[in-house]
Formats: C-alpha cells, structure tokens, sequence
C-alpha cells in the first residue's frame, strides 16, 4: 500500500503524527510513502503547466495494475466502514492499493481518468498535509474494524 | 467563540497542531477551549448514564443564548466556504458560537435537541482529538476564506 503526495511535509506535528501511525500499522501492512515533487510556482507558471508536469511524474512513478484512489473534495465521501472494506478487498485481490494527494491545484485531468476511485475525506477542505495524516489514520481504523479491534481515541 | 469537548487532549501531536492554530487565530478571535471530564468508564456504567451526566455538565457551561453547534458524524457536512458564512454571520449576530465535540459515545438526545446546528467533519470516523484539531483549523481557513486572505498549505 502507497500514499503519494506532492509537495515536501514541512510540519513538524503533522509528521509526528503520521509516524505515529505508521509505527501502529507495522502489524497490519507495509505502508509506503513517495514524495513527489511539486510542479512548480504558480507565479511563475500557469496552473496547466504545473499540473501537467506533475500528472507526468505522477505517471512514472505508478505501475499499470496500481490501484488508483485519487483524492478529491469534490468526490464522494466514505465512511470509514466502507473504506475498511476497500482495504479488505484490495488485499483479497491483491491490488496494488495506492492513494494520491495532490497539492493544493488538484490534479490534472489525466490522473482523474486513470484513477480507479476517487474519494473525499471531508466536504471541508484541509491542507494537503492534514489529509496525508487523516488518510493514514483512516487506513489505521480501516484494519482495527476489519480486525474487529477496539480502537477508541 | 469556544470549542467544548469531552475527555482529555493528551496526544502530543494534536496538543501542537492546535496550539498552532490557536496562536495563528489571535489577531482573528478569542478562540476558547473548555474540557469537559468524561462521563464515566463505558465497563462501569452504561452508553445512557453517562451521556446524560455529559449532558448535565454540558449544560451547566452554556449560557441560554449560546449558539450550539454539535459535531456529530451523522450529521450534514458543509465546504468551506459555507463554515466561513457561519463564523461571519455569527459575528454580524454577535452570536456565542459554541462547538461541542462529544466522546466515542456521542450524545445524548438532549444535546441534539438542544443543538441550533449539527455538523459533520467527514463521513468518516475520527478520534475526537483529531476532531479538535480538525475543527481548529477550519475555524482559521473560515477567517482567511472571509478576509480574502491566502492561506495554502
């Protein structure tokens, strides 16, 4: 399993955070994180470019059979029994599970149409290093309620 | 404005995201934080008795025209934008605006009667400290969202 994001995780307590997690997921899965590089200054570029640039790298660094879950707000949401099956399923069938944060542009619409699912944490919009630490925290949950282990924070 | 929740905040990570936040909001809005003691141990006593003793506590501080906004995982969620109108509008009405977070239990019904608004953060499950965190932030993203200010991370 894969988180990839773009743009550098700066924030010290967010990193905390998700290393926390990690750490608690070691028994369940291996889960990987790739940092990739933003596509540029948007004072510098237009918001095309950057994206485009960036759906590039994106697509060098993902396998054909990868699993694509695209993060978006403006996808559907899921609840976190819901996204505990997704889990289990992609473990059933081997999938290449391998969810993507862009930065704060959104993504190109390349990524869009190879994504297999795309997904909402929240109407809400957070910064993307919130959402890497959210989305890590659910694939937390997601094992304990397929584990059917408590799990109350 | 005030965030009321229930239990104590002891995760070190989320302690400094919020303290973050907190510091950032100051030339914004005096942004309070009660904590509230936990109704009691779910093995000891039942999910009923101690959401009625939250209850109780919960009521005993809030004042009568105090503008209850519960965070509750099935409510409606709103976008950004919509909880930045709600900050503003509570300022324009100079309404007490008052977040309640509740523990893994929930509330009782008395609360949700109570309540002038409910609000989802996600349709997924977060610990309520997270939910704190989460909430602090977009009370901040609401003022820079009113103020027309940048704020992209």
């Amino acid at each position: 399993m894969e988180i990839i994001y773009f743009g550098s995780l700066k924030t010290d307590y967010i990193k905390k955070g998700i290393e926390r997690f990690e750490k608690w997921l070691k028994p369940y899965t291996k889960l990987k994180f790739k940092n990739l590089p933003s596509g540029g200054d948007i004072h510098r570029n237009s918001r095309e470019k950057i994206l485009l640039k960036e759906a590039k790298t994106l697509f060098s660094h993902i396998d054909e059979d990868s699993y694509l879950v695209v993060m978006s707000e403006h996808a559907k949401g899921m609840n976190s029994e819901k996204f505990s099956k997704l889990i289990e399923e992609s473990e059933v069938y081997s999938r290449k599970l391998c969810f993507i944060i862009g930065g704060y542009l959104g993504f190109d619409d390349s990524v869009y149409k190879r994504a297999n699912m795309k997904l909402s944490l929240s109407d809400m919009t957070f910064t993307h290093e919130m959402a890497i630490l959210l989305l890590t925290e659910q694939i937390y949950r997601g094992y304990k309620i397929m584990r059917g282990e408590k799990y109350h924070y």
